[in-house]
């Protein structure tokens, strides 16, 4: 998808809003067991319920790996779904891979034309060889973890290299990789105040931002430090919208924690735009 | 797997070989592409061809999640071999994962329990709690990402970290980890006078080494820097062993490339232990 694409979306729904469809046998609603796939059938059941307030959908790959050949064909069912009936919708598999170029091609291939995502989010450790292979794909957006939320981001990505953090030394070297207009960045929304020095690294890019909620990122935060004229922000919620609900209103429930988060979205929006 | 029983296995076949299941259907040979699942038909060939110069066996991930359901079922059906007729070999799942808590335990789940690797490589971006849902798992193996063998690995891993290159602050750091003990490295072979400097911090830990032959380290220097008492040493060769030969023969010249590689190594066992 051309970002212009997923831009005027925005605009048009006016939410930034990104759901992330780790869904979990485990956590779904119970009678949802009984169908033959239950997690296409839950997945379809939010995607339905969600679609209007969202613009993108984020699938975390492990959840879907842990269930083998199984969750491999509910990613697949959940993927043909979501290109059949909403494809206006921007598709990210939460992957975080990375390898050495030739493979990296693969783990590319696997999931922007096997899979038809139009991003992925990649580990930057392996450095330019091991992004690039990505950021070959026209209109496919890969997205490098820069500063996660969790805590043990301060083990590595907040230590001090060559006189700044690394996650800014990622920022910085992956802006002189060929195809860098084709990258964004994930920046947890925990660390929002720290979006202000992250947008003078990289004015434009995209930055797809978890742990609004749930984690304790605030939304108001985020756009404050983080919007840009293009607002080039996208905002997920997983648990806190698939899990709003644990019974058979769950889809609805869904719907309403989505359509919520939309409208503090566009309240924001119309503040900055 | 415990340990123990790898150590106890190079010594028995005095090789300390990891063979690389990088198969590419571009790679191999046409006339295994009539097979119903030629993946499986190549592995199947190869590993029965090396398995007795070789103690480990490691797919690379992406080659099999390139081919999306397929691909998924070759690498079931490769693990089942494996683990029913050779289920001393220890088998590493190359994935280079890495994710927040909850999401590794599932990376987890997939490849320990679901497919029953032995190890799985990961990438240590996200820190501590990136690694421990992996070594929570008794008697399995978490590979971390140090020093990779390709250019890329210049642009971060071996960037100065308050004082120290990042890739020993990786090391440094994972050893204050929970069951650190069920740690193994990635150290690549073409940096192989990095190894001394890489022993100092963690002495005992089994390092998995690729690069040797194609991406040009050598045995001799790798086993001069990094063997221990307990050999703490698996080299890996992919491309060099599987695809010495694209004709009928493919099978036996890869046998001839493993032999080859295990005598190699045993005239470095014998000079070391």
């Amino acid at each position: 998808m051309e970002i212009q694409k997923l831009v005027a979306q925005i605009k048009r729904k006016k939410s930034f809003l990104c759901v992330g469809l780790d869904t979990d046998l485990e956590k779904i609603p119970p009678h949802l067991l009984q169908e033959e796939d239950p997690i296409f059938s839950f997945n379809k059941a939010i995607i339905d319920a969600t679609h209007e307030f969202c613009v993108a959908y984020k699938p975390n790959i492990a959840f879907y790996e842990a269930y083998g050949l199984d969750g491999w064909k509910s990613l697949e069912k959940t993927m043909a779904y979501l290109n059949d009936k909403y494809p206006e919708q921007f598709t990210i598999a939460d992957a975080k891979r990375g390898d050495i170029g030739n493979t990296s091609t693969r783990y590319a291939k696997a999931f922007f034309e096997t899979l038809n995502f139009d991003a992925i989010t990649v580990a930057p450790y392996m450095g330019k060889d091991s992004v690039e292979p990505f950021t070959a794909f026209e209109n496919k957006h890969t997205i490098v973890l820069a500063l996660t939320s969790n805590e043990g981001a301060y083990d590595f990505q907040t230590k001090i290299v060559e006189g700044t953090e690394l996650y800014k030394t990622v920022l910085r070297t992956t802006t002189t990789y060929t195809n860098a207009d084709r990258l964004m960045y994930v920046v947890g929304a925990t660390k929002a105040s720290y979006l202000k020095e992250i947008r003078e690294i990289v004015p434009n890019s995209f930055l797809l931002v978890p742990g609004v909620g749930a984690q304790g990122g605030s939304l108001e935060e985020v756009c404050q430090y983080g919007m840009t004229q293009e607002i080039g922000l996208l905002v997920n919620s997983s648990r806190g919208i698939i899990y709003a609900s644990d019974s058979t209103d769950f889809a609805s429930a869904a719907g309403a924690k989505a359509k919520a988060l939309q409208q503090a979205m566009e309240a924001q929006l119309k503040m900055y735009l």
